[in-house]
């Protein structure tokens, strides 16, 4: 039986939630993306088009995959060498990466630049979750995600209201 | 630490075994494949590029996270609907293609046709380990994942030989 | 300025149908593919698919760059060699494969299982598209683009409903 | 008949220098994105590794198809609106994105933080061709060709010497 879209996206959000990211924080970083180019972007545009990237079953089932990795790293049951590579974030991985272009993909690649200068430059709630000192916790695929939904949610913004594409330049 | 290349190489081979794959029958998809344009193709040359693949470290980081999730699932690890959906091999999950995907991108994109020939009519090798009769097991990643190296094995025949890359048209 | 998503859109299809190919044969693919899952499936609804699959702006630009480029070749107005790649359609070429993806990648992963198996065993339209017989007509993208469209409508269909979602195991 | 490889690659070189791209202009950027990381890294082993990149049939094939539209978009020779959106470099396209990411993907996901990163901030080469002033100049898929070469070379160099993976994260 396949899982109801209601479910998957109830359970996407409340996963997001425990895991100390808020729909606001995702919105925040869309907002820096664009100020420079909408003049009249607000908090709230940003915050419906987050909402509506989650709402696609894509994102939901890559949200649910790489928290799922994540929390098992956390809690040790994830086999070696695993285990030690989603521990350390190995920058030779990729797979979170992988994970991260299956949700950039909906909107189009468009969307690809905006995901890497996050990835890169790792402002405010990627630098927070990226942060390596707490060792009890392990963000290797929830950083990306939220990068990935953040860029997701700028090409969103930019397709639907083609006028101000020049922000995807 | 990063992670040895050989040490990774072990680890995603030994794993192929203990799941029950061998490269004897992966190297037979590619030999059914290509048998058609080439007209001395082995058993041997098949199994040379199948091994090639094996050791790129992409091939690998994606060998050891599919089984993984595999193998969680078959032990009932994972929480819910995440379970129920790798368990039921859901149609419209689609991680399992992602994953797979990294493995064809390896070696450019011709290899996307074979990749999803395989995937559709799923032969002998493939067809064993997508049965959905035995309840106990679960192969939603490993079906993809040995049919993305088998596309990638097909592609590397060719990239080698352009001579013979009719074989991807 | 940013052309007008309506005007693209109309664009794309009397392109379409320029280079010989209806919305009806398009249809037809995603008919046979889906005929064995879906008991009530209609033409109607396949057209339907496919007519919202180019509506979106990321296939109206992949389908312009890629007919322009068939078009130019049969033109003889590409520089050597590609020129005699495209127009041979050279197995290792591969950029008609990553145009057509990213088409199928607008409905998810879960389409290029379909969209590979259209193009390795190229029925009908397909089949017609890629007839190297006639050597004053070159279809090197759009056979690709016409089975990634298609791939796309059936993915699309079955994100419609989940319960139907069976056919793209 | 297929192209040779080595046919491809004397033409991918022609080709870049025709449009006033050096290998040590693209070196440079690989330079700048891995210095903080790699204290002994030299000009000659990022040009090193862009020279192993442009042996890529997949990254010649890419380089030699996106250079023709941006040619023959400067020679007016494209169909409307085709024409238009390649001029402008419309940021809504995207297909030059999708052609830079074959480049990219050759060398596994890692690479897309720096595609993303470079395509962003356009440092020196990229700035260069991606400078809209000079009406006469098409660049809209140099840039990207270029930005994704280098993010491919500093993949490699990572690779390469796993090592030095701390770059990727």
């Amino acid at each position: 039986m396949v899982q109801s879209s209601s479910k998957l996206h109830k359970v996407a959000l409340e996963r997001l939630k425990e895991r100390g990211v808020s729909l606001e924080e995702i919105a925040e970083l869309v907002y820096d993306l664009q100020k420079p180019y909408i003049a009249d972007i607000s908090m709230e545009i940003c915050i419906e088009n987050v909402r509506s990237v989650i709402k696609k079953r894509e994102v939901q089932n890559t949200i649910l995959t790489g928290i799922e990795l994540d929390v098992l790293c956390e809690q040790g049951k994830l086999s070696s060498p695993l285990q030690e590579i989603i521990q350390e974030d190995e920058g030779l991985y990729g797979i979170d990466e992988i994970l991260a272009l299956s949700i950039v993909n909906v909107y189009g690649s468009i969307g690809f630049t905006n995901y890497g200068f996050l990835d890169k430059t790792k402002p405010k709630l990627i630098s927070k979750l990226d942060d390596h000192q707490n060792k009890d916790q392990t963000h290797t695929f929830l950083d990306d995600i939220v990068g990935a939904i953040a860029a997701a949610a700028a090409s969103r913004l930019a397709h639907d209201d083609p006028g101000i594409s020049d922000i995807m330049k």
